[in-house]
């Protein structure tokens, strides 16, 4: 998109949604703007933290890339936990993996693979990207299954999520050490196409850290906005928190990924729009569940880190089926299309629940 | 089997269990009748398929013995669903597939790893399959994972099934349309060593379809035939309708595939054998599966894809150790021995059930 | 280790242990004594079955390091039998699984990682363990599902675990058969260097039997010593029968595993340290526990094969994870960590419950 229409849809729905907001326009035009208003907020966001990137080094740069890339999500998710919607943070979490994993992957794949027969990537990464995502996956089913237990009381429960929390966190940051550090140069070797980006920066240094401060100040703003609607949008559809969050909170939020993997798919490196949907998924994952976590501690009472059995099943499906098809570095048209009936499956339960 | 001797047995069998069956012979005859005649005019329909098949051009007739390569069990099924027997409909879908999985391929492996010291067949083709069997799995899992939360009705869980059951057999479609029009050259150069059938039709055009229609219309006499004896049989020897679904029933209308299969090892054509165990489990969960759910619509209640705890388990334990095994594209006797194991561990615990 | 020094710690412990035990010095002291007594015992009975295998001759001398490789594990399982602990037995069988699975072959790895960038091993056999393993987890998961059902009785499930126990013994055997006769070159290609035990005998033959007699009769008493402080002990501290099961014991009981496969991974011996590590758990599964079934029989009260929910849990994902991370036959600190937090959120969880 041209930037210059970029700014001034982003300025337009920015401000449209600021007055629907305080002039209380009602539940569903309210709802419409500030998700719209989303999309492009967490689109600016996202330019200007690789922008600042750019100019902080390539080591300090893609440890930025990698832990705000998905700030516009954590900044949702924290006016969520702000609120109270702790049911629908955890479904936001959930929707968030399984939207990487199915929706994301599954059009990059099924559209990338219209126009090419045979897709091709280096396995080696995927390989990593699996074993941390089952680490991910083990992180968020123990709490469940050790809570279902008659031994385990509510405190315990809460305990064994902070420490998991911790623990997530300390993996992460390790991540990044081996990733940026210590096996920079074989990981680097594994992925064949990095994304595009930053390699000449749009804007000088003081204007990258001036839109990135005014970004993260915008997206906090239709952020709180957005999740003021969200119970009387709930009520007049007659929609479970579980789907709002899973869904539409999580399709709005990861837009920005959306576009950049299948537009990286339609020109063959589907290996990067892997790397964006696997790694978004990660971090959303091993990064922003936890810190959120910490978060809500915060704001009084603990959010602990056992999600429901539907949740946990989505998960776990999704990380199945997603690991199985990129297991062989190749990728056809059939493969995304089984990512997308999953999607659709589980979309429709969640829907009914 | 000399074709001259096949169809004396056919017609002596299906003779005597008609015999049996009109005149009140009892439980134990007409059983023992029925399901020796269901094994031959299975057979009969097997070759009438591949005939005809050979007769309709190459796609018409992958087509034709892609989708009526499981006939037989369909129509066993279909009288099971109007005779109401929905528990037992569900026991031999399960049976189909974890006996494919596990006593077909594994016979298949077993038998073919005492002859060969190490069998091989190409992995590429195994990766495609282990995916869709993933995708069936994950279609039979939701429903109960779903229906087991309190927020479930049963109406909800009828909804959910019908609209997986129409996922599942567009994803079908698009698998044929996949695997014999648009990546047909790449999957066939994955198939080592297609089945031989068909190179010369044994009966001409005509009488091809005439058998095919007469083999048809014997299969359902006779599934009627023994469908009919099931109550009293399952009585008389105390076995449950699980048991009597997931070993008796798979095993009979499963019998062509297995010779097939076991013939093929022997030769060290264990591509070809693989291909047939897997194929017709996938066809059955994948096919005729949801094909069962929208019968059921015909004769008044409808059936849902809600399989139990114990159902599940066999399915999703058959296709972790069937897909571990078949993905380094080597077999062995142990690795055949290993699928039998399993085997018998499960029929042991639905005999008990 | 020095040779002398070993022998004075061994008797010291042993006869420290003795008079501890004999003199009544109270739990603590008592428990500590037997826990580090163990560890030489343990130790010296490994080394006089090496030393006999040596003089056995290849096949036999195989045989005798397969089987009693995890003797320690299996005397103490036995005395925690007889004296009724079945729950402990089976959480020891749980810890010993996964701490073989996470803790032994996550420092391994990870310690061997810090050493080389990359370690690598052959594939081939990490498949097969794989499936082995896969056959384990799936022997104990389906005696909990099935025992879960509302149709299943108590004697049902005790009739159900006996009969896997005797189809894993069998499974075991025929493996022996496997790696040891029919293919025995095939895996030792694919073994790139075994543990160089047994080349020069460190005792004559007669010694050699003599030591194994005594070290085994020692092993006895020390693990009735252990035994015997165990309910005073978890009162004391307050610790549950499942954590003092799954770490305490199962950590002592497996010291000479961990310490072996260790030292081969910091030589750049990764495959031997795997192999330890992961043939270990196998022997745990498919041998010491189907054995413990029997000889529960001996002592009255026959012991079943059903674990706890989150016993299965912890065999799960440590099976899962682990698999994922050898798949690719190489490793890197990274992975040794993820399987090391794998171990910290069980341990933690276990602890809590």
């Amino acid at each position: 998109m041209n930037q210059k229409l970029f700014f001034a849809c982003l300025i337009a729905l920015f401000g449209l949604s600021a007055i629907a907001h305080y002039g209380h326009w009602g539940t569903i035009p309210e709802f419409c703007l500030s998700a719209a208003a989303i999309l492009f907020v967490a689109g600016f966001l996202g330019k200007a933290t690789e922008s600042v990137a750019h100019y902080a080094g390539q080591r300090l740069g893609g440890f930025l890339n990698a832990t705000f890339g998905n700030a516009a999500e954590l900044i949702i998710a924290i006016f969520l936990v702000k609120s109270g919607h702790y049911e629908m943070v955890k479904a936001s979490i959930t929707g968030s993996i399984i939207g990487n994993l199915l929706l994301v992957l599954g059009l990059s794949v099924f559209l990338g693979g219209l126009k090419y027969k045979e897709q091709k990537f280096n396995v080696q990464l995927a390989g990593h990207n699996s074993s941390l995502m089952i680490l991910a996956v083990i992180a968020l089913f123990i709490p469940a299954i050790f809570g279902a237990s008659e031994h385990f009381s509510a405190d315990q429960s809460e305990t064994l999520s902070l420490a998991i929390a911790a623990i997530l966190i300390v993996a992460y940051i390790l991540w990044l050490i081996f990733s940026m550090i210590t096996h920079k140069s074989i990981l680097e070797d594994a992925v064949e196409t990095t994304p595009d980006h930053g390699e000449e920066a749009a804007w000088s240094k003081g204007v990258s850290i001036l839109f990135l401060v005014l970004a993260t100040v915008m997206t906090a703003f239709v952020s709180e906005w957005l999740v003021h609607t969200l119970d009387s949008f709930t009520e007049k559809f007659n929609l479970s928190a579980i789907f709002v969050g899973a869904f539409l909170i999580a399709i709005v939020g990861n837009a920005a990924e959306h576009s950049a993997a299948i537009l990286l798919a339609m020109k063959n490196k589907i290996g990067a729009a892997v790397e964006i949907a696997v790694g978004s998924s990660l971090q959303i994952a091993l990064f922003v569940s936890p810190v959120l976590v910490f978060v809500s501690l915060l704001f009084g009472e603990p959010m602990n880190l056992v999600f429901t059995t539907i949740e946990l099943a989505a998960i776990g499906v999704s990380v199945f089926i997603a690991t199985s098809i990129s297991r062989d570095g190749r990728t056809n048209w059939y493969e995304g299309s089984l990512l997308l009936f999953v999607y659709i499956i589980l979309g429709f339960a969640f829907y009914l629940v």
